[in-house]
């Protein structure tokens, strides 16, 4: 049940990308199984067909965003292939979804990665934002 | 169940395109929740950085393929956002796969599609020639 309840969450935050990117023309789609591949992968995928990005994704109620190393590896890994940009999109609380660019997020000592309210504000962009990059 | 059996199926069938697919350098990925959301979809989508392909995908023990229309719909109109080239995919018994151009697959009088074995041979390329596509 726990797991199952962690999935749905997971899955509402990518179908509220995947919205958030519909309504500027970009065609998204969700991955299934995300996670349990041993192929490279990404949560979310868009295009305009000039711009793609490739978005793993964490809507967290409070605290920080943890993320586990093979999770960016496997995102930078297919990013890299695919010819597309590497974000991580977080939503603390009610915030909105802020992106940061998935090779400047910063590993903790045991290697993996964790995002701060503060450090996604610091360092993340909103999305009409990434939408606007060149 | 015979859902259940059905949609393990076609994973499984995505799963063998995704395989194809990254054993030429290609990133791939299979998308949740096929055919149940309102936007554009496909089953598979796949680039090199160079060229993307979206797929819907059909494996079947016997007798034809069988699409609804609105899939092909949804396909095309994913692809054009996208900037991918749209194709439907078939295997049909223990054939290699077939890659169909999905904007040349003729309607049936229902509006829906079909593609038999002798369509598919006639109509399709093989796994190589389509990525060898320039």
């Amino acid at each position: 049940m726990v797991v199952m309840a962690k999935y749905a969450k997971g899955a509402n935050a990518e179908r509220e990308l995947i919205e958030m990117f519909s309504n500027k023309g970009y065609a998204a789609m969700r991955a299934a199984g995300s996670g349990v591949s041993r192929f490279p992968s990404a949560d979310v995928i868009a295009s305009n067909g000039k711009k793609t990005f490739a978005i793993e994704s964490k809507a967290i109620k409070s605290g920080y965003v943890y993320l586990e190393r093979d999770k960016i590896v496997k995102l930078l890994e297919f990013s890299q292939k695919f010819g597309a940009r590497p974000y991580v999109a977080v939503k603390i609380k009610k915030d909105d979804w802020t992106f940061l660019p998935a090779g400047k997020i910063i590993a903790t000592e045991s290697g993996n990665f964790s995002i701060t309210k503060k450090s996604a504000k610091e360092n993340g962009i909103l999305f009409e934002n990434l939408i606007s990059e060149t």
